[in-house]
């Protein structure tokens, strides 16, 4: 699944769009640019280099300004929301859903958070704060108010002519209808489908659904997530301890947690953030990866360190220094290969203490078989080079000891990092690279310091 | 978004389940085990080693054999099938989706593909056929052809007592019906939620929804999630190259083209397979890892050929082998910082050939500063440890000079790749570490032999 990104969907339209603004054709691209679905402008908006982007965004219609500002990362929003005044920021969000707004409000200066919140009237003011009670990535972040409920004892019939009077129709992706009792406890829900396909004399009782659990607000989104792939779930109904429904969660906002922890898991062992903005500004960006670089620094000086203990056996077999990196680095690669496995079996929920003991096996098991392969073709390669028995069975031995090493470390060290509250997919890579940097070296100019002087 | 495993949702029902198992209360276990969802079963035996799989999947009803092979990934749903007869796969898979059947039986022995299709009725082989003349990873290949279709012409009332007749109601998430004229080709959508809300009197012409593009089955499948992600759609049609209804796509089989996407993403850079099994069998692992550890140890030896070429310097400061893989790692991780980001840009499709001067000079920029910061700090810690400024100096500027190679590979490298048709979430890493180690070794040590020797 890897074509080029010039396939990717709507891409020429917004290539076209591109080249329309840079003929300065500027009406024109306001015109093809609110033609847009929100999320395509966001899209878009974000790759673009700042400049362009500040000159696009005053071309969007005001009234698209609040969902796309919805669907923004957090970087790319805060460089936006600076261009806009109080006026302008209340008008656009004042409008958006619940959740979109709690999500998006925390990102606002406190003046105008205040200003936004007296515009709003009393429900959506109870909503709001409600929503931002709960953690932006757990369920109750998640959700959203604008539920349609009806009661188990009405008929299929009168449910059907309520609709009808609903005067703004229902909420967009509205799958079924949810059923509570008098206290506003969730029972179950009913069916569009049902509603349309039985017989009208019927109760919303007889028709509805049971067998969908209401998920609790203080789930995690990735929770969220797992339930909603495993049950083919398009909206969710979210309640509180005691079972009353508090809103909705709807597959849309469960694709971009999907797409977000994704991001996380794949930017994170760069030591970046799901948030970076492509076009950050120079200055912030290099301030966030020399924060990477400094730990990356402090490992590959320990490395160092290690290798200075052995100055006086490099001087005399000048062929270690030529032949130590490749001891360290296949390390590095087997031990990645443990983590990334480990971490993915972690993130899906598919690796717990339970197994954990049997993967470690496995690990340690291919590590023990391929150790062997490499020792053997390393130890040969080394002593054709060389002309070094001695040298071969040396750099062979560091080679297996290091190769187990890592599958030792990648496979246990996830799990513990979790235990310590430490994020696997953040500090795992360091901390591998530095067992394998160090076991490597050590391992290596050890053993010759031993056998061959 | 990393919290830990065990709070997984349904994770508590599963460990349950072990217990029991390993309790040996094996009915007990069966009842559990079948009242889970299919993809939960799939799941829960992907987080089993061989023998407990194999035992657990011998308790899972006939009925639902075929769902929860089609949820698991091609390793562990190969080694399950290969413990069924024929007859057993026939009754299991014979009752799947076409999307579903499809996708199953390209992992079939062909002699039981010839039963299967024999054991279908003539509607469902062409449905077959249709969905295997489409790449998995197509629309054509995503689709279903579970479409339940309506005229324009048709008045809302009518569509009602329509829906009402079908034996086996609606669907699965079905959110609309599909309008198509009377030569089947598309028209626009009638959603459930505005047949239930409009006038009974209307026709289905004036209750439709004409801004439903229909996705063309060419579509790749990392353009249909695009395209859900951006316009939140819960079902689309798609449609051959005249327009004509083929089938439908559902949300649910996207959110797993994302998770598969991003699978693919994060274990290709350690090159696994989105496919591999956790808990593989070890000669399989090993032979898999091996290939990887083959073809990196190529670049390994390059770098210590690199190193070789530069023997005599060494060999006369030998402060040189203890600081050179710092040079190396540091552009490793500069680079990778640059490479990750790229690669990300492209699969979201917000890095093309006509931004991506922008992001190279970004890049750059960023290299720039954290170039002159880190050989700075770098030098002082070297002229510290060794009281040489020579060597201080020299490794200031090798370090310099690896971080502008390692901006500038990293960021070319992935649309490069891609041009070539090379997976850069695949080839990337190892050909960045080439770059920047080679790179590092020759600075550093290039530059000690010019000037102080």
């Amino acid at each position: 699944m890897s074509l080029p990104a010039t396939s990717i969907a709507d891409n020429t339209r917004l290539e076209d769009l591109r080249r329309v603004l840079e003929q300065g054709a500027v009406r024109q691209a306001a015109r093809m640019l609110n033609a847009l679905q929100p999320a395509e402008i966001a899209h878009l908006l974000e790759s673009l280099p700042h400049k362009e982007r500040e000159l696009l965004w005053n071309l969007v219609d005001a009234e698209y300004d609040g969902e796309v500002l919805a669907y923004l990362h957090d970087d790319v929003r805060e460089q936006l929301i600076a261009l806009m005044d109080a006026g302008e920021l209340i008008a656009a969000i004042g409008t958006l859903d619940t959740d979109d707004l709690a999500d998006l409000i925390q990102d606002l200066p406190l003046a105008i958070t205040r200003e936004v919140v007296k515009s709003l009237d009393q429900q959506r003011r109870d909503r709001l704060e409600k929503a931002l009670s709960y953690p932006e990535d757990s369920a109750g972040g998640l959700m959203n108010s604008d539920t349609v409920t009806v009661r188990p004892e009405m008929t299929l019939d009168v449910v059907i002519r309520y609709l009808r009077r609903l005067k703004d129709g229902l909420p967009d992706i509205t799958d079924n209808l949810i059923v509570v009792d008098r206290k506003g406890r969730y029972l179950g829900v009913l069916y569009l489908t049902d509603l349309l396909t039985h017989d009208p004399e019927d109760s919303v009782a007889e028709a509805m659904t049971l067998d969908v659990q209401a998920i609790p607000a203080t789930w995690s989104a990735r929770e969220v997530a797992t339930r909603f792939e495993q049950h083919d779930l398009v909206t969710a109904p979210v309640v509180d301890e005691e079972g009353n429904l508090l809103g909705r969660i709807t597959v849309d906002d469960v694709m971009d947690v999907i797409r977000e922890e994704a991001d996380h898991q794949f930017l994170g062992q760069a030591g970046l953030s799901e948030t970076e903005d492509m076009f950050a500004p120079v200055i912030l960006s290099a301030r966030r990866r020399a924060l990477w670089l400094g730990i990356n620094l402090l490992t590959a000086f320990l490395a160092a360190w290690v290798i200075g203990r052995f100055e006086d056996t490099i001087q005399q077999i000048v062929a270690l220094a030529v032949l130590m990196p490749v001891v360290a680095s296949m390390g590095g690669i087997a031990g990645t290969q443990t983590l990334t496995l480990a971490i993915r079996g972690l993130a899906l929920g598919q690796l717990t203490s339970n197994n954990s003991r049997w993967l470690l096996m496995k690990e340690l098991a291919v590590a023990a078989i391929n150790s062997v392969i490499w020792a053997l073709v390393v130890a040969l390669i080394a002593w054709v080079w060389f002309r070094d028995p001695q040298i071969a069975l040396v750099i062979g031995a560091a080679i297996s000891i290091n190769l187990l090493a890592a599958a030792l470390a990648g496979a246990l060290l996830p799990l513990a990092l979790e235990r310590f509250g430490i994020d696997p997919a953040l500090a795992g890579g360091v901390i591998l690279t530095t067992v394998t940097d160090v076991v490597g070296f050590l391992a290596f100019l050890g053993l010759a310091t031993l056998f061959l002087l």
